[in-house]
């Protein structure tokens, strides 16, 4: 099974764009989990046991975890592993951001892929399509490309003129034209920017897109819904992280979540 | 002491621009260390053993320890430890090309000056200065952006005409007149276009370059070595690694390559 089909199941059977973003932070965690010995996977499983049928997809971010060294990565394959043999239906993207050249890129492939099992990598475009060869091989694995981020600075380049039009229109253009043989491409768009999520559903046609950026952020979601769902109300994978996972009630601020965005759809 | 100051010294002290990539790749080991309890760190070790006195700087790149989970990190970061204390005056730049918002990045900072304690580190600019600034805060780090890479495809984007001149001269130019407000920016720019290095050299004044694309990867020295020095004949940091690392005598070969940019100088 691809990644895209497992997502259309998790889609169809919890009827829900929504993401969790497991952006752990082990500074933030409850205090009743500090003591564990394993606080960031021991906080994650309680986070998955309550929001798995409530969700399309789970995404932890690399960085929390390789912050601390080994005892990070160790928890980060734990809730891998959980997540993949406890909720066989729902897929875990690897929010890594990662992109080498070619022959180096192979050594993420076994990381993310052997290692941790999971469904789906985020990667830079910056060195082009060559360089990300190693993972658009992964024809049943998502490879999500950054477009245009949902950070303030993003303008900086991905709005910069190419040929006349933005370069991150472009990026989107190459991924989707050139890039998307096996069908495993996906893009990243931030729901910060609803007019730019719009224009780059014009040039994508139904490919799904992952979407930061709801929540902490502060993406505008009623906006972001409409500007973004294909032609078959759905792909998008809408994530937030902080706003639900360090809730009070974090089964009950997603459940809200997936409500509203499926009030949108 | 900043990263410019350490490497100056190396530069000075081993009379070397030649910096040694740890692209320990398990699979390329030789068969005596593949039976080691620590392979990569063993392997590492005794490269660095005979390399030191040679080099300006040591180059491990996280994928090649990330392939193997927390078993690669623990070696990334015995290696890293074993430069640290053994060759107090050797740089260790972590290539890790990391890229995440800022928010996110402070999870690499912690990782790659905290865990690792290595002195420099590579990273993507496609998120802008706004998400790189967890990164240009380290003052005495050295924050290396990517800018033209050494891979064949590096084109796609990098070379795209934005407002009259490529991509990759304007990220330079944004680096040199905003980002480097700490003076710990540089710029990885491939040996394997030499002519686009004499055009960023022409932009950057002094800064230095990581210079990745000897060896394996084909680049010309000679041409590489008169674009790509600055006005004090040094500004370059011009990597080589599995053309070193994979030799029959590492050492042999490191002293020759050593040799042979100061030739060119």
């Amino acid at each position: 099974m691809t990644f895209q089909e497992k997502l259309d199941l998790a889609v169809g059977k919890n009827n829900s764009l929504l993401c969790v973003g497991l952006d752990s932070d082990i500074e933030k965690l409850p205090a009743k989990f500090k003591s564990d010995k394993y606080p960031q996977f021991t906080f994650n499983k309680w986070i998955v046991d309550q929001t798995a049928d409530l969700v399309c997809a789970f995404k932890p971010n690399t960085a929390f975890y390789e912050a601390r060294g080994i005892r990070g990565i160790e928890e980060l394959k734990l809730t891998c592993d959980y997540i993949r043999t406890t909720y066989t239906n729902v897929p875990i993207i690897l929010d890594a951001k990662r992109g080498d050249i070619g022959n180096t890129n192979r050594g993420y492939v076994k990381f993310v892929f052997e290692y941790l099992q999971a469904d789906a990598i985020t990667v830079h475009p910056y060195l082009g399509q060559e360089a990300v060869q190693p993972f658009l091989d992964q024809k049943a694995k998502g490879i999500i490309i950054l477009c245009r981020t949902s950070n303030p600075g993003a303008k900086e380049f991905q709005d910069l003129p190419v040929t006349g039009e933005p370069l991150y229109k472009l990026v989107a253009k190459n991924v989707i034209n050139n890039w998307n043989k096996n069908g495993n491409c996906m893009l990243v768009v931030g729901a910060t920017y609803p007019e730019e999520l719009a224009e780059i559903r014009k040039i994508a046609g139904d490919i799904t897109f992952l979407v930061p950026g709801i929540g902490a952020q502060g993406g505008d979601l009623e906006k972001t819904v409409q500007a973004g769902l294909n032609s078959m109300k759905k792909g998008m994978i809408i994530n937030a992280g902080r706003s639900i996972i360090f809730a009070d009630n974090p089964k009950m601020e997603a459940e809200k979540l997936r409500d509203e965005i499926n009030r949108y759809r």
